[in-house]
């Protein structure tokens, strides 16, 4: 089918399975049997544990079509899972894609969608092992999973952190947020969509791999998880799996200073944003101080600042301090998020 | 929640969470991280290859809420992906459950589908290792990735069948086809459904993992898939993979009384039916004579009747013969299967 106007629904599984394997490259030797069985067949890598990770994005809940373009769907929808391996410190190594196509998707958005996903997949190493197609009465669906490695006792948990231990971000917080807040804006505006900078943080977030895996190689980190749901979340994620309290200077946290200025230009306030915002994809992770040094190596060969912004404590809860602590109370943030002292 | 009328839009993801988790055993000693973390971490099987699949079940495509009870729909959304794995002869360790839920789907019902669920699970041993909720503003939608193991050798693809090797499948065909039938019949006419041996072929198809693992562990079978789309296409999938032709009596063809009764009552054509219709999942697997006495053996441990129905040839192409071969033309099978002589 190569009609500018078709749509998925003028094309077999078959046809479709073939456009994916078009963009895929040549299958890694340690996968004995790929897409075209009922199932992969892949050989254990020597000495290493299994790290399984699923996560959906759902059009109308995770994506708007208006305003996210397929290549951003693809990226995002396998970016999220591989940020999950991050923070177990795992390396990938393959996914499977299953996706629910409504009838009348454009046969271009289908194709972008698979460029954006298998870009991000070979820039990572990633092979697409298998997957699913269905038809979808609904909205557009994309649920992947994705397999990696990681030394049996070197796996990142959210519950090692101890009192004592300091607390790390990765990247910056609320870029995402701006970048979405200005897509929605402009879509509302009828304004052609601009590819800002925080427009790219949201669409097209970097899963933090390579800082996964160093800090998981050298112990660098006691605990660790990715902000997909906003720092208050994995704040208190961590506290609870660990049994440790957290107090977080406030006024420390990494705010783009275009995060900033967008915020700043609508009266709203950067730092509540950078702590209940979601879609950062960066990572959250204790350190032993004793272990600092570590952190450094971690940080050159993960390619990302790092920033510390508090410290695990012995009482229970998550006390922000600084100026914004001001700015927040239980009815300002999201469900859930009632713990705080 | 307890109110007999609440919603899963009433709970969060938390509390649908933990309902999941209550009816799960211990977890093995071999997973590492459960429920609960980033991501799951395993340990490998020793000597054995990883085998991998992903199948999703939506409502409006793959099953109708207002004649499949959730305890069915959990149960043929497992069902699927296991028979994925019977069918490279995998035994299976470990599950992802994805869902997307609409708020409005009763708590009675979540319930019911984990139960379903986690029913099968325990029946083959499979653990819940994981998986994701979100919110879905459309159908719902079961997205369920399966982890099996095989020897390296012994994984059972679709393109080991040779000329002269017998074909066979396992059970009947064609009765979760009327049992289909017949709910949607009932349904129509707003007569409460009643519960035929039909009907539970449908709605709880046995996923056939005894047999695929037997046939996989003495090297009974040289080829071997599922029949999750039908005979016809699992014939002519296994002739493509394997570059052989295939000559089918289909007069052998194993078709359960009450099914044959079901068809005739309605003037259908039962051969027809046992040929073309999906959701059976049984497997279609071929045999070298010489390895007969092997079958007898995994026939007898897989605990299901086995059929001969016919047998690869050195010529292309699949060809029916027995009294229904006239009734079949292009026009009355599926789109795809046009490869006939």
């Amino acid at each position: 089918v190569t009609d500018a106007a078709a749509t998925v629904g003028d094309c077999s599984e078959r046809e479709l399975i073939a456009r994916i394997r078009q963009g895929l490259p040549a299958a890694p030797h340690w996968l004995l049997v790929g897409i075209g069985d009922d199932a992969a067949v892949a050989e254990p890598e020597r000495n290493r544990a299994e790290v399984l990770t699923v996560d959906a994005l759902v059009e109308g809940v995770h994506f708007d079509r208006a305003f996210v373009p397929p290549a951003a769907i693809g990226h995002r929808a396998l970016a999220v899972n591989l940020s999950d391996l991050a923070a177990m410190g795992a390396a990938p190594r393959l996914a499977l894609l299953s996706m629910a196509l409504p009838a009348a998707l454009p046969l271009d958005d289908f194709d972008g969608i698979i460029s954006g996903f298998t870009a991000l997949a070979r820039q990572h190493s990633v092979h697409v092992a298998g997957g699913n197609l269905t038809r979808s009465p609904g909205p557009l669906m994309l649920d992947v999973t994705v397999m990696g490695t990681v030394k049996r006792r070197q796996a990142l948990t959210r519950s090692g952190a101890r009192a004592g231990d300091d607390l790390y971000v990765s990247g910056s917080l609320g870029s995402a947020a701006a970048g979405l807040a200005g897509l929605r804006e402009r879509r509302a505006t009828n304004v052609e969509p601009r590819t800002t900078n925080l427009a790219q943080s949201f669409l097209y977030p970097e899963p933090r791999l390579a800082l996964g895996v160093h800090l998981s190689r050298n112990r660098a980190a006691s605990a660790c998880m990715d902000l997909s749901d906003g720092l208050v979340d994995g704040l208190r994620q961590i506290a609870e799996a660990s049994g440790v309290g957290m107090t977080v200077d406030t006024t420390a946290l990494p705010i783009a200073p275009e995060a900033r200025a967008f915020f700043a230009a609508r009266g709203l306030d950067a730092v509540t944003h950078a702590l209940t915002a979601g879609d950062d994809y960066e990572l959250l992770f204790t350190v032993k101080p004793r272990t600092y040094r570590r952190l450094t190596e971690a940080a050159r060969r993960g390619g990302v600042r790092l920033t510390r912004i508090g410290r695990c404590t012995t009482e229970g809860g998550v006390v922000l301090q600084g100026a914004a602590a001001s700015v927040l109370d239980a009815g300002s943030l999201p469900r859930g998020f009632t713990h705080f002292r």
